[in-house]
């Protein structure tokens, strides 16, 4: 980090955000990124000075499983918003990278033709677990990705573990991409995750226009099933194709009319504040159980007692005060 | 209490309800409810030395909205599993009690026919919150009806709040009782409620089978959206008639069809143990939380910080750290 203090009073890497510069981003994206205690102060300064100035962007969720077709929907869908004079940057939250390190969504050679324009900001899933939990690192780059000018960020997604759950608590709008084809994908979609759809698109509309029309209509049969629609807004169910680009200006025009009914009801903003307080709530949680985890009486206790509760030996609620007594002993 | 010591070595209390005397399983359910302190040590001992003879009934877990004739069909299917040779208690999970105190379960005319029965066992809803979240009462007066010998527990639920999520993690088997009239109610059904179910029965067949078998075959179609079948079983969807008995039995040979093939599977005493690890883990997390909330530190900061949050004046990480450095220092 370089140290010289900007004319504007801010961390330099801050103004280098703020004046839209790319390395800046990456650098501040990276930093956030880190597990270094000493680059989280830094990190924490640049995310505060940076508050006041983010917020300003359209933030969409996109999840979809393996075989979807998201990459080449995203990047139509973000050609289409640079055509429309909007500035697109493209996160992930990646599923598989708490698990194994690695990250199935960090191929950057994905969306070439995306990545090569001006206005557009690719970053790659982080590659590590964050200690806040799913989506934790991609909600500071959405941040920092809003004060570097971005109107538009698009958060992806593939349909495992808590990932979808982390997205929709982070998109004012959330994309449900579906393929027409194969019963197989769409019993894919996993617990609760239909009913945190805003949108519901089918990609590949063009392979066989009668398939995706009655997969359009099986998907608004299930959506009013599971859902008490939203007095504000009922799911669209829409056929596209990144293809051939047909249907993919319905599909921005039903983003935007979902906003405009949210703002109209007053729900935009309420969204975005409940969305804080629940990663707030959520923060605390994981902070709370960290300190329990890492605590040396509940850390030899923890197994025995869980053992004897899977085996029947100890009710829950007996190991439960057993270990909370542990946490609350003076060390 | 009575506290002269039997001579079985168990407490009295724990005595009587191995003895299936109702009364001292009754006092054992209103001990267990009890919101003070030293009758909770009591409950915590009584539960310890009756765990070796809980876990012999088959759990089932039946939720639905107001107006789909649970109680009737409750009654009914309890007259049924009398006439099979079992001894059946049924149990609520009331999700209004821990806002209003009341109790919109606990109306104990409802059922006469079946609370008449030697065989059977009502216990209304427990009147107050627990501390340990939804259903931490039921599942205690779930583990003494067991030791007091009866072999079907009934946990009935309406479809409000947590409650379906606690009644379906202490069930072997859901069931989701359903109406075939009114898209409305259909539509009723909460966010992931439907994935939980193990089994649907539109109740009321007899009035209108035609309209029964459409929303069968409805919530068929609707089942094979949201849900990734597990290999052990698919959700029957059934039609039935409390009034007339019609497809009651079909009911409970689905039941007990679940249970052996979850048995074959060897999945049944290992949904037990992820049931109970995973109430000793929500006990957890409710216990740090109210030490959190309880500490003077975190009282004072936690209003100001949160509406620093909502108002975007404040980075949830950020607001997160300073309530846990206030619970982290010394009083």
């Amino acid at each position: 980090m370089i140290n010289t203090p900007d004319p504007s009073g801010l961390p330099p890497l801050a103004a280098g955000v703020l004046a839209r510069e790319r390395r800046a981003l990456a650098q501040a994206i990276t930093l956030c990124e880190s597990g270094r205690a000493d680059h989280r102060a830094q990190a924490d300064a640049l995310l505060a000075a940076l508050l006041p100035h983010s917020g300003g962007a359209l933030r969409v969720g996109i999840s979809g499983a393996p075989g979807v077709g998201k990459s080449s929907f995203i990047e139509a869908l973000g050609m289409q918003l640079l055509e429309r004079g909007e500035r697109v940057a493209v996160l992930a939250v990646d599923p598989s990278s708490t698990v194994n390190g690695g990250s199935i969504l960090g191929d950057k050679t994905r969306m070439e033709t995306l990545a090569r324009q001006a206005g557009a900001f690719i970053r790659p899933s982080p590659s590590r677990g964050a200690l806040g939990g799913v989506g934790q690192q991609t909600r500071e780059a959405l941040m920092l990705c809003e004060a570097a000018g971005f109107s538009v960020i698009i958060v992806e997604t593939v349909g495992v573990g808590q990932s979808e759950t982390a997205v929709a608590g982070m998109s004012d709008v959330f994309l449900l991409l579906q393929s027409p084809f194969g019963g197989d994908e769409l019993q894919g979609i996993k617990k609760g995750i239909l009913e945190l759809a805003d949108l519901v698109v089918f990609n590949k509309a063009d392979l066989n226009p009668q398939a995706t029309a009655l997969a359009c209509s099986q998907m608004r049969s299930a959506l009013g099933m599971v859902r008490a629609h939203s007095p504000h807004w009922s799911v669209p169910v829409l056929p596209a194709s990144a293809l051939t680009g047909e249907g993919m200006a319905a599909v921005w025009d039903a983003v935007l009319a979902q906003r405009k009914a949210m703002q109209e009801a007053g729900q935009f903003e309420q969204r975005r504040s409940e969305q804080a307080l629940a990663w707030t709530s959520e923060l605390i949680a994981a902070g709370l159980r960290r300190r329990f985890d890492a605590n040396e009486g509940v850390r030899q206790a923890l197994a025995p007692t869980l053992a004897a509760v899977a085996e029947g030996r100890m009710t829950p609620v007996a190991a439960a005060a057993l270990l909370l007594d542990q946490f609350a002993k003076p060390a």
